[in-house]
């Protein structure tokens, strides 16, 4: 595996891969690899010719309350992750590099940013389209691998994808989790035993509903109102939205279906988690 | 010269011409092609392998009181003048099919946008930079050509490419005029013979800046009251905005030097004109 630090030389390893006709699968990531993300990578090597992974923690997408400084870093252990996986390039490229002097360009997808962690994280949709296009644009990739538990993010570079004519295939991998249903995420290191302990009550709450649905339940208050009722047991447990959605859009749905999303955002402690489960 | 409405035969063309290492030269416009297009067409035509020449009428930089209804358009007389010029390929895309159901991703180059036309043409630079990333994510130039009468534009452009780490070389040409010095222009086509005379304000008035200046006055104050002293002899001109910038952030500046730039926008009757010149 090599690694690639600078924009011109990822660009130039692209463009030769391109030019030989040889399909790239990209693995764009913030470092701190777990299982999750191993997966993506997996399933890059499997289907293409050469895979790149990258690792940059994107400052645009967090807010100025958010964990940009203590979000966990792990250069080495990634490093042997990515080399045993088979990854051909790292690509680490630098903030100053990525946003210099003047930087002023952004990518808005205005709809589906709007809702859920978009209302929750002002702005961070924002940078996430922003730094995903500039890496597609720099490492070029046939195919690019997204986990599914960041499903907002993954219908939000889809969105740009198709409107910006961009010529990449957005494939969404399914969420992996812990024995105990919890989904797997960087931030998981953050909790102490007893919060890990409280954190399976988001995959509890969304199975639980899943569960409901296939009993014939679809009315999404009610549906809600069991998931927030079973997160709301865990004393450090603070809902920050539990929606259920229609999975294209990401608008509230009534009455939920079997295309329809449960969403949840849920500060366990100071640790804000995600995860989500389609009911069909 | 071939002509191509669908957005995969004009992907497909330029990947097949990338592919084999065919230099693409591309010329965005919106039809009613004058001689400073088709400076625009000869340089690409001098400078690449295969060139590309678009006409599309874009609604997203067009205000709701703008003139996207009444923008002149002459299909025949544009496909003969590309025809002649020795481009390959005229791509025609219908807005449709640019933006689709759903549409809902923008490009906004922050800072440069905001002044001059962006101050008086709100969402406009928003609309261009959109849609020219979009025909570059399609037509994947290798060299892309704008005119320097739209001054603002082709630094929103320069800027949204160095930003986005999009890989085209964007190449600013010089503004043609006609014989008394009116900048060529499409809505040059809507002004009546009292008007036409008129319009030669705008470029005289730049002209008498430069004189100005190289005669050793730098007071941007002063230039800019005799700007505005020309223009305003005309009866139905009036200045939308004339200002003296830097040519590179388009911020005003207090003292004029050779790399500012004098940028007007007058309307005469009821068309707006643009000009600007740089001092040095």
């Amino acid at each position: 595996m090599i690694t690639i630090s600078g924009i011109p030389e990822m660009k130039s390893l692209a463009n030769e891969a391109r030019s030989q006709n040889l399909a790239i699968g990209f693995v764009p990531t913030m470092g701190y690899l777990h299982d999750g993300h191993m997966s993506l990578v997996q399933r890059a090597r499997s289907e293409n010719d050469v895979v790149v992974a990258s690792i940059f923690v994107n400052p645009t997408q967090f807010g100025p309350n958010e964990d940009l400084e203590l979000y966990p870093r792990d250069m080495e252990g990634d490093r042997h992750k990515l080399q045993t996986a088979g990854v051909d390039a790292l690509f680490l490229p630098e903030s100053g590099q990525l946003y210099g002097p003047g930087y002023q360009t952004y990518v808005i997808v205005e709809t589906v940013s709007l809702p859920l962690c978009g209302s929750s994280r002002p702005g961070h949709f924002k940078g996430v389209a922003t730094v995903v296009l500039k890496l597609f644009n720099i490492v070029r990739p046939t195919r690019a691998y997204f986990g599914q538990k960041d499903f907002q993010q993954l219908q939000v570079i889809r969105r740009m994808v198709s409107d910006l004519n961009v010529d990449v295939s957005v494939i969404g991998c399914p969420t992996v989790r812990e024995a105990d249903g919890l989904a797997m995420s960087s931030r998981n290191s953050y909790l102490d035993v007893s919060e890990r302990k409280q954190a399976v009550a988001l995959n509890q709450s969304l199975l639980f509903a899943k569960t409901m649905f296939h009993s014939g339940e679809t009315s999404s208050r009610i549906i809600l109102d069991a998931v927030v009722d079973r997160i709301s047991r865990e004393p450090d447990a603070r809902i920050d939205y539990a929606r259920i959605v229609d999975s294209h859009t990401l608008s509230d749905v009534d009455q939920s279906d079997s295309a329809s999303l449960v969403a949840l955002a849920v500060r366990i402690g100071k640790t804000r988690l995600i995860d989500n489960m389609i009911l069909g």
